[in-house]
């Protein structure tokens, strides 16, 4: 399992992985064949759906995988299939990325008016880099390392 | 989120979930203003709409919901209102689930007949529980505990 973000060495491995979860505003999950043979990619998995099930906060990208090699938790997201369009697929990314965050920075904004006429309630990271946790096995990084920098590097 | 079934401590969560729902012939979503709050609820009400959208699987129990705040995806099925006569209501599900486990004993019955003389393709499980799902929060199955009994005893 490989990531986009910095690790600390020597930290423990699951709370350095659920630190790099809980500190991003969305996870794509680049599901292929090793991704399902990696526990640490599954443990990822079922940490974002404990995390957060129901928030449109993960994104499921397909690549190389039958209909019945496909989690059965993750059945009823809308995934984002790379096995044929990559190009395509990668730009649906970005505009749901993008989606994301415009949402949650219209739904900051009337939070932050609703409090007092300060602006103090404006999460400031909203408008910096999108962070997107990108979860996938080494082997596939290292075919999709310029695209997995491309969902990282979006912004809003 | 609570459930009539034993689930396996140290399984993942919506592994179990996941399971449990397949292996149950028809699922009763108990919604309640609690089970709309819970994220895990709407998970298996999406979960159990990927696997079966219309099956006539799907059983919702509607319980002190205005019309509102029913969620828009079930708005088609027929659902039984638990709010006012509650035991009217029972009665409803107890001869929902025999129905329906009826008709699947007819259909499995003729399937096995067309495929040969031995019955080999009758299915054990039919004559046995009617494994119905029960889906609910902690605090609605406190409160409709022993009804919650009575669905999942239902046989045939």
């Amino acid at each position: 399992m490989e990531s986009e973000r910095d690790d600390t060495p020597g930290g423990a491995i699951p709370t350095e992985l659920c630190e790099a979860l809980q500190n991003s505003h969305l996870w794509a999950l680049l599901i292929t064949p090793n991704f399902l043979q990696d526990e640490w990619c599954m443990y990822m998995m079922h940490q974002a759906l404990a995390e957060a099930p129901m928030s449109a906060r993960i994104i499921p990208l397909r690549q190389n995988l039958s209909h019945t090699q496909y989690p059965q938790e993750l059945k009823f997201y809308y995934y984002i299939d790379l096995s044929f369009n990559s190009d395509r697929g990668y730009s649906r990314i970005s505009r749901t990325v993008l989606k994301y965050l415009e949402d949650l920075a219209k739904s900051e904004k009337t939070r932050a008016c609703n409090m007092d006429s300060s602006g103090k309630g404006l999460t400031p990271t909203l408008l910096g880099e999108a962070r997107t946790y990108y979860i996938c096995t080494t082997e596939d990084l290292i075919v999709g390392n310029e695209r997995g920098k491309r969902i990282t590097s979006c912004t809003v």
